[in-house]
């Protein structure tokens, strides 16, 4: 049976991925007496007098939403929110394995930024934090942007954040390998869509040499008429040296290339126009920028993929379910750059020094350490930054 | 232990009563590769073609959203959203448990109608069925009323159709008891908000002599400026004679008594004026109008509460969990009159001939036959009225 088949008949069976249970039995009149009514009253006269209680008496304070819009789901594009809940029930699912977290799914009937907004910040006190999922760039910006300033719970957009934080880990780790300093690299970056914008961002801050973002159009820089506001904010802190040109021109004497972009971009001679040393990272999915071992063969010395069928497989799995973990766990009012890059270091240090290699610069996904340490890491640099409620 | 102090240790030690859960383990790749990506990509690819097939390949069609806004929690009232999320959680707990529905509660930021009617048609793609929850009247009305016009799915008010449902049902065994026929009883129904105008349309269309609504005011009566929209409609077909005065006035001469108001407004004294083989169905919680000893010592002769310490238990739970699953079974557009009244008859008829009696005129809440049977009449109502999607 092909892996489509098996699919379709996976899903149809069991009508779905999710399940709402409870985490009790209501099978005599003393449990229904305390779970529903008379007992349920107590709970709810203590939040009334306190919203925080909400976090000892309700499951809010384990409880995410995964929210999209259905307008950038996979490669597969703008489906819509119907088409969109596969995914988003898988996300749930992989919310609860691997971080032991309620995830909901809640598909969105608008892609219009401010009914996103309202509509999140209405379904808000269900909630202890909410996961944006596949929506597209760049309304997700302004749409993070609106809820983190609206909102007081975790707010991260996993599409951006997720990939970034796993991409500054490979990277982190990469540089150790072939022996170079942030500070000497430069990295060219081709994408300019959420998962691009972000690794852009979480890189300057790491001050590497120079950073080069390419979209559709070429290399991104200052004062370009047909930049965006986000296009032109980003064209300021990048291309230090005002490059103009193709993705091909970008590539010259760069020590990292990201991908995160679509199919067969690069090839191998631009590989060879790159750095001794090389990292690739191409993550298009399910076909990358560049097959694994073209770039090898290009000279790259380290490389990874989406994809689990080759070594570093640069997956957010590595990510979200730690960062909500440790969100969650110490109550973080938002999910701030220092929560983000120490997630990123804790899932580098995850590979010893000595058990660092070319094909072995970030972990498994199915690694059970991952979520642990993320979680920790990211607890303590929330409290670390003042942004939580429980000290 | 009191139940105050058991009920909130109880909340606290679990956080909560829900749980999003996988019906599915993602311990390998296969797994992790069909749930997710990339074999994910191929449900969301049947559900873009044809949004129908969103029953067959996720959770949607047999999602229940237990929606408030947190303004009329049990006798508590107004309290809020986060404070309404204990009982939310309670009832999505017996929505699984009792009709195996998998059911999310939703607390929403807003006490406006058209805000709320909005929030709820952006998250209904996730949803099979809206249940509206402790929406105080006369908002309720509106909210119900411009959600069915808008959305294709079943949505359902508990307070009013739940409630009215269960007292229809007592009321058609509780005549048989007293050997009265429905056209020759005068109903009195004191309480004007959510379930007492839904018990009276219910009853109004099984053509009782008359009914007599009281709300605060006393007898509800046509042409009284101080009537709202909702209760000048609800005058112009009960209180034939157009009486007026107070719920006392109200009471002398009638046959059937129904409260869903306050504690302790009906006396023994004013079950006496009552015609003979009076039924008195006092449900106000956890107080009931008048206690069930005191009506049977004024002289009733079916007494039903909303309490599960005397007999003839009056609660929802008989209801709403056959309801939804009769109308997801048959894939039901909306939950109509015949649909409701079908339930009333199946829960009524649980109970046969032989076994009424005066203080058994409702199935106990843990009858496991109810949910079954319930569920089987609406859908069979649901296909005879053709408002299904599925024949």
């Amino acid at each position: 049976m092909s892996l489509i088949e098996k699919s379709l008949r996976f899903h149809e069976e069991k009508r779905g991925k999710i399940e709402v249970t409870s985490k009790i039995t209501v099978e005599n009149r003393e449990n229904l007496s305390l779970a529903y009514t008379p007992g349920v009253a107590e709970p709810c006269k203590k939040i009334y007098e306190d919203k925080e209680a909400a976090y000892t008496y309700t499951a809010k304070g384990n409880l995410v939403a995964v929210v999209t819009d259905g307008t950038a789901v996979l490669g597969l594009g703008d489906i819509g929110p119907e088409a969109a809940m596969p995914v988003m029930e898988g996300k749930a699912i992989l919310f609860k394995e691997f971080g032991d977290i309620d995830a909901f799914p809640i598909s969105l009937a608008t892609k219009d930024v401010e009914e996103i907004v309202k509509t999140i910040k209405m379904i808000a006190p269900t909630f202890g934090g909410i996961n944006l999922e596949d929506i597209s760039a760049p309304r997700c910006f302004e749409i993070e942007r609106r809820l983190k300033k609206e909102l007081d719970i975790p707010i991260f957009h996993d599409d951006q954040h997720g990939t970034a934080i796993v991409v500054v880990a490979g990277v982190i780790n990469a540089l150790k390998v072939v022996g170079k300093s942030m500070e000497d690299v430069t990295i060219v970056i081709n994408g300019a869509g959420a998962a691009g914008m972000a690794i852009t961002k979480m890189l300057i801050n790491m001050k590497p040499k120079d950073i080069i973002l390419c979209d559709r159009g070429g290399i991104i820089h200052r004062n370009n008429p047909n930049n965006n506001d986000f296009k032109e904010e980003i064209a300021k802190i990048t291309n230090k040296k005002e490059k103009r040109g193709s993705l091909k021109d970008a590539m010259v004497g760069a020590d990292i290339f990201i991908g995160v972009s679509v199919a067969d971009v690069v090839t191998e001679d631009m590989i060879k126009t790159m750095n001794k040393e090389a990292i690739v990272f191409a993550l298009a999915n399910p076909v990358p920028e560049i097959m694994p071992d073209i770039a090898l063969k290009g000279g790259a010395k380290v490389v990874g993929s989406g994809r689990s069928d080759f070594p570093n497989q640069i997956n957010n799995l590595l990510a979200f379910p730690g960062i909500f973990r440790g969100a969650l766990d110490v109550r973080a009012k938002e999910i701030n750059e220092e929560m983000k890059l120490a997630a990123a270091y804790a899932i580098a240090d995850i590979i010893g020094e000595e058990e660092l290699r070319p094909d072995y610069v970030i972990p498994e996904v199915f690694d059970k350490r991952v979520v642990k340490r993320v979680a920790k890491a990211v607890g303590r640099a929330a409290i670390e930054t003042g942004t939580t409620m429980v000290k």
